[in-house]
């Protein structure tokens, strides 16, 4: 097994809907990237017994936790507790690329 | 609760060990920040049942994980799964600053 990337060779980009691809999964966590373009977001929704946060990577987005929303940019960690619902919406003019880990992972 | 940080906000410095924080703890997931001066380094140990990994915020280190040793720099996820050894030493002559996450959190 290969335990080293970058998560620059992963990026990517659709027109239609946000991209997203998982960089790693384990028994206890998965480990995401998703890359916004422009006016692209991700609905308000929340992880049932699951923890979550993102990590700005590059660019700036408005998010939402529970009743808090606020701008967030490189550097930046937003963190999503369990059951708390969260999102997010890429209003500004360049891409927007978030590392992603929940624990424990989605269910397939 | 405060759902954001930025981790330049957090980072730190000790002379004689690597600086270490947590930024966050839910009940399935603990995220931390490391910051390894120049020599510094965190010895080659084992999460039992806990998933975790590693991503370079700044700098370059050199990092062993299970039989694989490399060095990776900013951007760079380290991934360390359950049960596996892993360890890092800052070999270069900048701080070296690491995002951490392991699921489910380390006891108290």
């Amino acid at each position: 097994m290969n335990h080293f990337l970058n998560w620059k060779e992963r990026a990517g980009s659709q027109a239609a809907k946000f991209y997203k691809t998982t960089l790693w999964q384990g028994e206890q966590m998965m480990i995401g990237l998703n890359c916004l373009e422009p006016n692209h977001r991700q609905d308000t929704h929340a992880h049932q017994g699951a923890d979550k946060f993102y990590f700005v990577l590059e660019g700036r987005g408005s998010f939402i936790v529970g009743s808090e929303e606020r701008d967030a940019d490189e550097g930046s960690l937003v963190f999503a507790p369990a059951g708390v619902p969260h999102g997010v919406v890429n209003n500004s003019t360049a891409r927007l690329s978030l590392l992603v880990a929940i624990a424990p992972p989605p269910k397939k």
